[in-house]
Parts: C-alpha cells; sequence; structure tokens
C-alpha cells in the first residue's frame, strides 16, 4: 500500500495498515511529515519499488484529481481511492482527468479528531466508525474490492453510496451541524457579563464542533455547498417560525400565544424524533427482561441498603422502579424511577391519587428490570441476603413496570401508565 | 433544613446536606416520592418539630409562590429558596403573594441530569457546577446567608445575578441551544436513506439535548419568553445570511462568491470565537513551560520509541511537537505536530519549502513543551535510556515552538510561526 499524504488520517490509515502487517510506503509534499509518520512506525518514507495494490489519496479534495493523474502516470498501483470528506467535485474532475477512471473509488472514512498532524495519528482512529465507499459507475470490481479491505483492515464499516448521496447526506450529518454549533457559539461573543459564568455541558456538547479550523471548514462547506444550502434553507424556515412563535408566546395568554406554544411543541418534538434517528444503539435491549420484585421497608435508607446489595447481582437505579406496595392502592403500580425529562429545575412528579398516604415506614414495592439470565441470580442473591425477593412469571403489573423502565430507558419522554 | 419537592434536585440537595450531618424533613405531595427520597437517605418523610432554617422548594417555577405562600404561612422555615430555572416570573410571583417576600432568595443549581426523579439523585450532582443567586431587592442578609451555605454545602460556586440578567444569561446558555439543537435534529427526519449510517460524535453531541421531554421543556421556553426571543431574532439573522452565503458559493466563482465566503468565514471565525467565551479552562496552563529538546534519528519506528521513552517521565503527543534538525534548514522551526484543525477528511499541511528533502534517516527535532518541574526529570529519564535530551534555556527557536504547542492546545486555529 501507498499512502500520499500523511496527515492525520493518511498516517492513521497507515498505521492501522501496517499493523495488519500490510508494506506501507509514505510520501507527502512535505518530507518531514512523511519521515515523522515513517518515524512513528507508519510505514517507509520512500517510493516503493514497483506497483503496490492500493494507493491512498489522504490530501484536500481539491487535490485529488490533480494528484491521481501524476501518481497514476507513473503507474504507483493497481488500485486508487481518496479520504475527501466531499466527493461529488473530486470524483467529477477524477472523471474528467485520470488516465484510468476504472481504478479509482472515492472513500471517506468518518473517524476524527480535533487535532490533526502525523503525531496525533492512531491505528485505531477508524475502528468501528463508518466509512463511505463511492464507487462511480466505471469503478473496476477489483478496485472496489481492494479499498473494501482496506476499510476491513482499519476496522471500519463500509456505507456504499453515491457521490450524490454521500454529499447530501454529510450536509445534513456534518456539514449543517457544524454550521449550527457556530450559530449558538457567535451568540455567545453578544451575551451578559455571566454568561461563562452559567456555562454547562449542554452548551459545551452544542457548540464544541465550532472549534474546527474556520479556513478549513469554510473550504469543506463551500465544497458541498448546494447541498448545505438545501438543507439551511429548511433550518431558516424553522427559526422564522419559532421566532413569530415567541413573540407571540410573550404578548400574554390568548389565539396567538396558543398557536405559538404549538409551534414549539411541535419542533421540540420533531427533535426527539430526529434524535431517535440517529441514536446510537443500546448495548442491552430491554425487551427481554424479567421483573425481579422486592418488598423494601421504607425506613429511612433501606432502599440504598438495598440498591448496594443488589449492585453485585445486577440491580441498579437505571433498572429499578419504585412503586407504592400494591396492595395499599389496589392500583396498578406507577413508575416514580421512570421519569425522565430535562434535568435541570424541578422535574414532574407523577402523582397517584389512589395510592394511601400511608407513614413513612410503608413499603416500597421495588422491581429491577433485568434480563432474564441475571433474574434468578439477583433474586438469590437478595434472599441470601435477608431481603423479600422474588423473580416474577410476566403479570400484567409487572409488565406494565418493565415497559415502562425500559421505555424510560430507550425514550426521554415521560411514560404515563 | 426541608426539601419542599422531592425530585431529582430536591433530592440530590437533600443527599448533599445529609452528607454534611444536616437535619432534613422532606415533602412531597406524592407520598411515595417522599418515601423513595427518605429511604434512599435522603432524610425523613415527615414535617419537622419546628421551624427550620432553611426550605429548599423543588417546585416547578408555576408553582414556587404558591408552595411559598403555604408554607410560610405555617412558619416552616427562617429563609426559603427556589431550584427553578427561570427566575423573572416566580420573583414577580413571590413578591405580590409572600407573608413576607424577605426571608426568599431565588436559586438555580445548573446540576442536571437526563433522568429525572429521586432515583436518579446523588448528593454529587451539584459538585463544582454553578448555582445562580438571586436576591431580589428586599432580601435580608441572614436569608441570602443561609441559601449561600446551602450552596456550599452543595459543593458548588455561587453566582450571584439579578433575576433579569439570570433570565437572559440562561436564554444563551440553556434555552437556546436547547432550540438550536431540536432545529439540528428535526432536520434529520428528512434526511437521505443514509443518514443514521453516517452520523458520528459531532452530530450526536450537537443534538443531544434535544432529546429533553417536548412537554417539559415547552414549559420552561415558553416562561422565559421575552429573553429567549431575543437571542431568536439574531440567530435568524445569522441564519439569512448563510442562506444567501451559501447560494451565491454555489453559483461558480465571481463577486458574489467571494462575498459569500467572506460571510462563511467570518460566521465561521465568531464561533470559534465564541466558543473561547465559554471554554473550560485547562488544567495546565501553558505559560510555565520548558522545552526539553531531543535528537530522534528518523529511522522507521524511531520516534514511537521515544515517545514511549518519555511517556513516564510526562512527554507525549500532546505536548511534543517534531521539526526538521535546524542545521538541515536553516529557518525557523514549524510545528509538525501542532497544526490544529477539522478532523475528517485531510488536514492542512504545514508545507517549509526550506526545509531541506534530506533522505528517510534525516533526523528529527523533537521538543517537548512540559512545566517547569517536570523538564529536568524527563530530559534526565530520556538520558538515562540513551537519548539525544536537554532541557533548554528559553531561546527564539524553542519559545517559537513552545508557543506554537501551547497555542495549538490553547486554540483550535492553526498557529503559523
Amino acid at each position: 500500500m501507498c499512502v500520499v499524504g500523511t496527515g492525520l488520517i493518511g498516517t492513521s490509515v497507515a498505521l492501522a495498515a501496517r499493523r495488519r502487517g500490510v508494506a506501507v510506503y509514505l510520501s507527502d509534499r512535505d518530507p518531514v511529515a512523511a519521515r515523522t509518520a515513517a518515524a512513528l512506525g507508519a510505514g517507509r518514507a520512500e517510493p516503493p519499488p514497483g506497483p503496490v495494490d492500493l494507493a491512498v489519496l489522504a490530501v484536500p479534495p481539491s487535490r485529488v484529481a490533480a494528484v491521481l493523474a501524476e501518481r497514476q502516470g507513473g503507474g504507483l498501483a493497481r488500485a486508487y481511492t481518496d479520504v475527501a470528506s466531499v466527493k461529488s467535485a473530486p470524483e467529477c474532475a477524477v472523471l474528467a482527468t485520470a488516465p484510468d477512471p476504472s481504478q479509482f473509488v472515492g472513500g471517506h472514512p468518518l473517524g476524527g479528531r480535533e487535532r490533526s498532524g502525523p503525531l496525533a495519528a492512531t491505528a485505531e482512529l477508524f475502528h468501528g466508525r463508518p466509512w463511505a465507499l463511492v464507487p462511480h459507475a466505471g469503478t473496476a470490481p477489483d478496485a472496489f474490492d481492494l479499498a473494501l479491505d482496506l476499510v476491513a483492515l482499519c476496522g471500519a464499516a463500509p456505507v456504499v453510496l453515491s457521490a450524490r448521496e454521500h454529499d447530501e447526506t454529510v450536509a445534513l450529518t456534518s456539514h449543517v451541524p457544524h454550521l449550527a454549533a457556530s450559530l449558538m457559539a457567535a451568540r455567545l461573543l453578544d451575551g451578559p457579563a455571566g454568561t461563562p459564568l452559567l456555562a454547562g455541558q449542554g452548551l459545551r456538547d452544542t457548540t464544541r464542533i465550532a472549534g474546527g479550523s474556520a479556513r478549513l471548514w469554510a473550504d469543506i462547506l463551500r465544497g458541498n455547498a448546494a447541498a448545505v444550502a438545501a438543507v439551511l434553507r429548511a433550518l431558516n424556515a424553522d427559526v422564522s417560525a419559532l421566532v413569530a412563535a415567541f413573540d407571540a408566546l410573550g404578548d400574554a395568554d390568548g389565539p396567538a400565544a396558543a398557536a405559538g406554544l404549538a409551534t414549539l411543541t411541535d419542533l421540540l418534538e420533531r427533535g426527539v424524533a430526529g434524535l431517535g434517528e440517529v441514536a446510537a444503539p443500546r448495548v442491552d435491549g430491554p425487551a427481554d427482561t424479567v421483573p425481579v420484585r422486592v418488598r423494601c421497608p421504607g425506613r429511612p435508607g433501606e432502599l440504598a441498603r438495598l440498591l448496594a446489595a443488589a449492585a453485585p447481582f445486577g440491580g441498579n437505579t437505571d433498572n429499578a422502579a419504585v412503586t407504592a406496595a400494591p396492595d395499599l392502592s389496589g392500583r396498578a403500580p406507577r413508575d416514580v424511577g421512570a421519569d425522565v425529562g430535562a434535568g435541570t429545575g424541578a422535574g414532574e412528579r407523577v402523582r397517584d391519587p389512589g395510592a394511601a398516604a400511608a407513614g413513612a415506614d410503608a413499603v416500597l414495592d421495588v422491581r429491577f428490570a433485568v434480563p432474564a439470565p441475571t433474574a434468578a441470580g439477583l433474586a438469590a442473591g437478595l434472599r441470601a441476603g435477608g431481603w423479600d425477593a422474588r423473580a416474577e412469571p410476566s403479570s400484567s403489573p409487572a409488565i406494565h413496570a418493565k415497559k415502562a423502565v425500559a421505555d424510560a430507558r430507550r425514550s426521554p419522554d415521560p411514560v404515563r401508565p
């Protein structure tokens, strides 16, 4: 393999390949960058003795076609790929200027770090990350296979797309998010004096990616201008509607205020739904859980003791729900612990007027919703510690609680049994 | 102390107070919530035997004044505070209806979690976090002092503001960021099929807080409508300008495209600057670093060996810069490792045309910029391992490199020596 361009991405690809025993030849128009990468173990900073299988052109999007023409002219490799974060323009230029476009398949690995340069490179940069592969109509199957091999070598997951699909998608998943972060961060310049003092993790997360190099991102974004413009236009419509909604809300109650509230609520709900589209898959699916039910005296500290006793066997606050002991209320349990909502300020209280206002030492009904294999061990372990615990076969109130805990774990909206 | 409302915030406050030996009496209109909090060790779910020092009203903003009037009427405490995430409206209502407003000081702890309810509470929720204190003109000094005691008890940092400053600030640091996240997340509903496959950490961070309960956040946001509207209007202006800029960029080169690029670049730079306003302080200030200089042979793998040898003594890729050995180029070193930019795609290469294209085994000049106390140990440790290493007194090229590394660590923009 040959890596042309030993920045963050090129050097990381080379390190991953070296780790799998592939011979790697490095090149960069900056000889010190190539030597640095070699000195890090990424390969040899010299031309290969003969044609290599695959050349990875880790150069800026505007340079891909020119570098391909030059290297292909010298017979560097049997196949070529790139790593540019936009695909339409480079592909277009390649099709126009490459000696043999069939040897080329576009690529875009979605790993990255805030820092760049060979010193920041690691062999694990792409582990478990998506790697877009963008063959054009004339890409030879052998070239595509070699690019697939590279993706596998780097531990990444190939996602095959057309150049246009790719550019539209990254406009949405990478480019406009960068702009959204910049737009929000730019507002901070006009803020009151106390702004830095009240900044929290939510703000930092929302604005984090605004920290990327302005010049580099201007280049990236202008390289995908049409696709970005389309998403921005839709965003603009939503923002304008929101401004009108908040103006209406500020104007006391009445039909305008109600319409404003509806607009606002609709946007928030669409945000929740949109987030659900891209949620990272959860490791523990909630579907196959069994409730382990424990009757816990309501004495101060007793529940904390129970949680400590349950922890080694898999019971914890994430899978627990606390309800009134059913013989007090005679109603379906509702989950106190499953309320999920925004963090700051007082959360919503779930009220169950049917629950008797029993004394402070009334029994609490605690259910741990754990995977079936864990349930027997948890119940037995708690019983050995003196707790009144048993794994329950599914029954209506237990399913209710289990589903409520599972839904709460998965979804930010409160669950009403 | 009395905590009225044992949700996430109220129970966490109670747990923090209990940990410091304060007697805490808990109350909630849902008796099971109060018993759950008590069972977690947050206090006793019963009325106090007599007036307490401080009552924390951990109830929704719209309930603060009513609960205060009720509890103050019963002589519950010497002082009262709340935790609502907006302050103007509750303060207004308190001033209008409280039997004795001088006993009241508004408060807003900025800790939180996606989950809510007493089971999600922890005593450490507010450690190191800001806690806004909002005394009104008539707040008694004793009441303010008691609220300050509470903040200290919870390990938080008090930030004293007026209600109006508070609401304008949280509009910027919490409320509009939530809307920005929702606006971006809502776009994902209209995305191409591949959208979830190419989603990465940048997108997830930018949209994470959009997952909060739509209903809860609609309530929070409408409670701060005027301040939110002001920020949104400015955001709207920026978005509209961006749409025009991208339309211009999509239309080939020319004056409109140049103007579009200028608008885009200006927004990105304002984003970088805005982010700098709220950056979390770095633990290691870069100001007092001393360069430890090592001449490292450029053989494959040698730099990796050096980094491994330096690690136990404090040298690593975060504080290292690699340059051409100066006797080859005769020019000021530029830092290969200090390029910082966006992660995906090829990073920018720093070119130094003055550097001779030496052979692959030419020597690399590595400088570790470490705090002065560390420098001697690093140099000595490396020499003991056979490396040509020494700590340097400040000199012009070393300052250059040190500053470049330090600036790179601090700021995302590339540094050009």
